[in-house]
């Protein structure tokens, strides 16, 4: 089953040609999800092979340009090119209005349903899920309001256990029953206890998209145990000041909320212009945290069940 | 002297990362001047080397996307990059109201004055020049109102003949009398007239953008004799009828439009995405007009005086 990242753009503020402005796609075994719409996000999924086609939901962090001026040709895009499922987009007050005058949205109807949901998240909440997935939404604490985003598999339901089947000689009729939680009663009269009957499913993996924000310690509470976190490391740690000073994070400080949230793998992004490499950030936060990667545009971070994420290029 | 074009999107409303969104650099000895802004644009001047440096005019054809998207992601990026030298966006009107929510124009003052200049071209007209460029705007036919641009150097003063220096004895005091159209009269009382002591100066050249319009016989007119002609060849000729309705035109009506103007040399570009090769639109059109290319991104076109205009890859 999948569940996957694909970096669509890596870069802070300022993009270059090598790395976009910020924008991840989560892809699980039936739906897509785009977080962050930087400039440009709409060549990126053409250059990642991807599309929106299996995608009905947009997360924006917030309201600063380099995460979401590639909406107006994202949609205009969408829109000459025939979709008609809907698509709705999650993002802080103020996106609608922002968009509306490019996309002519109280005078021309999409031809498909756009809806937006704005609010700015204010503690850990869960949203309208996508299909296979849910969706949380937490605050992050950046110059102007901003929603960080947890995604996670659905529970699955337990797996019966084969050999129980066997021994007890269960019929397929009485499987629903257990799985939803039943014990069972064989000829003899003997009650198995559901228990005994079931292993349980792989837990649902979860993926977590931090950007933008200043170090602070709640945020490892936000996305406990998750097998994957992205984080922003716009700055190396000599520039912690400016950082602050800025609503941005080092890369050793995203390390250490992945250090105390319990995460299984790091992802490193949003990197300021100023560093034509970024491998002191990958260095840097593995001194904290050893499973740190700094993203790049076009990688794909996949996560197996209850194991640690493997990295591949395009 | 300089005077060439970089081509910094070749293609039409739907980009695709080889061709991006609308958006050619025109770069003249001292001054550059950008025509169309579609989304990616800051990253092919990155890619092209050139920044804004030497920009103080942007020139936008009309409101539709694929021409203007990449406004609110060079601007704000500029503002970062700490330019203070002035810039202005010339376009029809509407698009100051559309950025302003963007860019929050009225409640944040940017590092550098930005003025738009709105109007709808209706006859060719001379707007405000750019250095040593002069810029004019004529009315384009397309679905909402679109101005083509005509830029071209300023004419030059003649050159004074070295050996008329020579034969009459002129002092360098003499010469800015005789280049502003004065005679000379020599320590005899000999008047030699103006027209004997100068050699006219090179023609200025010129290079004219045609995005988005029909083909209509009275454009040849507004782009007469320029060395550059761009015109956009949205189509082939087997859908000149769906050209016509979607307001675009087919490589051989830019053709004709580069033949009747008496051009001399076409560029054809904003191609449908459903092309993926452009070689047939070079072909239908050099039926027409022999010096016809497709352009392609980051392809150089430099025009030599009173000449053919060469074309060179990155």
């Amino acid at each position: 089953m999948r569940f996957e990242v694909i970096i669509l753009g890596s870069n802070g503020a300022v993009p270059t040609p090598e790395r976009h402005a910020s924008a991840h796609l989560l892809r699980s075994e039936t739906t897509d999800v785009l977080i962050d719409c930087g400039e440009g996000t709409q060549l990126q999924l053409q250059a990642a092979g991807t599309g929106l086609g299996r995608t009905d939901t947009i997360l924006i962090t917030h309201l600063h340009g380099d995460h979401y001026f590639g909406l107006p040709g994202l949609i205009t895009s969408l829109s000459l090119q025939g979709r008609t499922t809907p698509l709705r987009i999650v993002s802080p007050p103020g996106l609608r209005a922002k968009l509306s005058p490019l996309l002519e949205l109280d005078r021309w109807r999409l031809p498909f349903p756009l809806t937006f949901e704005e609010h700015t998240a204010t503690e850990l909440s869960l949203l309208t899920g996508s299909g296979e997935l849910e969706i949380f939404t937490f605050p992050l604490r950046h110059r102007i309001p901003t929603n960080g985003y947890l995604i996670r598999e659905r529970p699955r339901e337990p797996n019966i256990r084969k050999d129980k089947i066997v021994q007890y000689g269960i019929p397929w009729t009485a499987i629903p029953d257990i799985k939803g939680g039943g014990d069972y009663q064989t000829v003899t009269g003997e009650l198995v206890p559901h228990t005994e009957l079931v292993a349980p499913a792989a837990p649902p993996r979860a993926y977590a998209y931090c950007s933008d924000t200043v170090y602070f310690a709640e945020l490892a509470d936000y996305v406990r145990g998750v097998d994957l976190l992205y984080h922003e490391a716009t700055f190396l740690e000599d520039m912690a000041d400016e950082a602050a000073q800025k609503g941005h994070s080092t890369a050793k400080q995203a390390a250490r909320v992945a250090l105390h949230a319990g995460a299984k793998q790091l992802v490193l992004g949003h990197f300021s212009a100023r560093y034509r490499s970024v491998e002191a950030h990958e260095r840097e936060a593995r001194e904290v945290f050893a499973n740190s990667w700094a993203a790049r545009d076009l990688y794909h971070f996949t996560v197996p069940y209850a194991g640690r994420a493997e990295v591949a290029g395009k």
